[in-house]
């Protein structure tokens, strides 16, 4: 792949109100002390993507910013003090610049910084040619995965993360509440993990998909679907459920499935208070655990997994547009129907030879 | 204290339906082989007793049942085969049966066993002169342990059992939502476990109680509420809340206090669902604990506090009536004012010289 050199006609995709994406040309400034320039080359949309294309987060993202946060890369160019990292080096970026002194931050939990920000939300992304970012945020990647394969790093921790935060050991069941990409590579991660893995998804396609992939999907709205659970579990109930689906369904489906004693990961944003039975909580005594975003050692956990194939991201990956063409690759996302990942190909023409 | 001796008129208490506490003559039978016999000294009533009280549990509780579950007394005879326990050894009971095949029990959580008899609901309880009960249920108590102080051993094990299952540590703030019998119980056991602890409750006297204890208490409906808990915690939040109110006000309370990764053990038994701040939950990385009861190592561990004088019996204990008085004793319980711990003495009158 070949580097933008300093000059070239860079572009990049400006938010400019709901629905609006515009691509157009930026400027492919030196790194400052301490920051590194990526030529990116793959950018993956997801669905808080989507909810700022829908106008849903003007409040947080301003006009003529740049979006997005799954990406892959190579190094361009490094600024003053910046010993680590040289052009060519295959990265992705953890997206997350804290604040060192909030108690979250204090207490250790840096990834959920009471004054997080968020690159590629409150500040500029990775839909552009050329991304310049703290040197810090960067996550080396090996030279045998490939870039459009690694755009998948950042969701992937996700999923390695909500696993973690399960605590998830090896033989236990686990019950993937709703089946889109977040729910399918926690399903992935968990079935690497060691559980036995089942995901509930009542849309047909996306149960096709995980079925491809070779997990048991099932349809939380079936007549038999309980009858499944305990024949699955022996009637004991699954150790651990996870709650992707922002559903308030989902929220039932996984309290009612969880053993005694089980947990239950909260992964999906739920935008109003859902009903919860909390007498199942204190009965069974069950565990809720709220799960947000990710810290470094999920990055480098996802990054381990993807190089190793156990995510199957040619599988995953629905579709590549060009940078030219974000909004086709936005509105193929928000129609559903068929599509899991799509990636936008972030690369200028020199560099698109090759994956 | 005289042991009843086989074939003195004991006496026990019958519930025969709502409000109807009868007593009346029992039989003191030998105790059947793994048994033993005990010598009642007092009986507490809980929260609980109060709605087999009420009619409230009638589908559980049979009638003409002996409740009352929360107790001290004396091994007055043992059956064949017990070898642990001598005529006179000071005792409390672990009112627990399980079945130790469920899936609870298989997984080591035999507390929660899905097929639980609880002595005193499911089976034949303390209100009596003399209970007979499995050996194995029998907890030991220390010679300098006063028999009415050591009514207070089971629920302060349900405290015990909650602030272990918050992994609380020295130096955290607890904030307990509730100020009744049991969320007293639970600040004074966090307390003892090196918290800083703020008692919730918007009952004036509930409050003063708490406070003739040295705790801290602030109604959570006073205006300055939430400034009180940001000045408490600096800002951050609690790191541990106990939602002992069973109210849904409290839910929101608990959820709305805590600090980032913070730990809520849901205690108190919601008998419809509540609306909970899922996003919340998601955001600040929170966790939900549901506790029910306890295991033998918070009774062992309740044991040493009421011993060591960290739980202050003779302040929790409001009033001691005799056995004869026992719906007096309930009518005093149900109308809260004034009232934390109410005892039953089940001694016989030739035991009643001396606690």
């Amino acid at each position: 792949m070949t580097s933008l050199t300093r000059g070239t006609a860079a572009r990049r995709v400006a938010y400019a109100g709901a629905r609006a994406l515009v691509v157009e040309p930026s400027d492919t400034e030196p790194p400052a002390p301490g920051h590194v320039r990526v030529d990116v080359a793959y950018t993956g949309i997801c669905g808080t993507d989507l909810h700022i294309f829908h106008g849903d987060m003007d409040g947080r993202v301003s006009p003529h910013a740049v979006i997005g946060h799954e990406m892959s890369g190579r190094v361009a160019e490094v600024g003053a003090g910046v010993a680590d990292w040289r052009p060519g080096d295959p990265v992705t970026v953890l997206p997350l610049r804290w604040c060192g002194d909030c108690p979250a931050c204090r207490a250790g939990h840096t990834h959920v910084c009471h004054r997080l920000v968020f690159l590629g939300i409150d500040a500029s992304g990775a839909l552009q040619n050329s991304w310049t970012v703290p040197a810090d945020t960067l996550v080396p990647l090996p030279r045998d995965l490939r870039l459009d394969h690694a755009a998948l790093v950042e969701p992937t921790a996700v999923a390695v993360h909500d696993v973690r935060r399960a605590q998830l050991r090896e033989g236990e069941h686990a019950l993937v509440v709703g089946g889109g990409p977040i729910g399918v590579l926690i399903a992935l991660v968990a079935r690497r993990a060691g559980a036995s893995v089942v995901l509930a998804e009542p849309d047909a396609y996306r149960r096709s998909v995980a079925e491809g992939l070779g997990l048991t999907a099932l349809d939380p709205a079936a007549g038999d679907f309980a009858d499944a659970l305990d024949q699955w579990t022996g009637g004991a109930g699954a150790e651990v459920a996870f709650e992707v689906s922002g559903a308030a369904a989902g929220v039932t489906t996984a309290v009612t499935a969880l053993a005694t004693r089980g947990r239950l990961v909260q992964v999906a944003i739920h935008p109003v208070a859902r009903e919860v039975d909390l007498h199942r909580f204190f009965w069974r005594e069950l565990t809720l655990l709220g799960a947000r975003l990710y810290e470094r050692e999920d990055f480098t956990t996802a990054v381990g997994l993807l190089t190793e194939g156990a995510i199957p991201a040619e599988t995953l990956i629905s579709r590549i547009e060009p940078l030219e063409r974000v909004t086709e690759a936005f509105t193929a996302l928000e129609s559903g129907a068929g599509v899991m990942k799509v990636l936008v190909d972030c690369r200028t023409g020199e560099g698109r030879e090759a994956r």
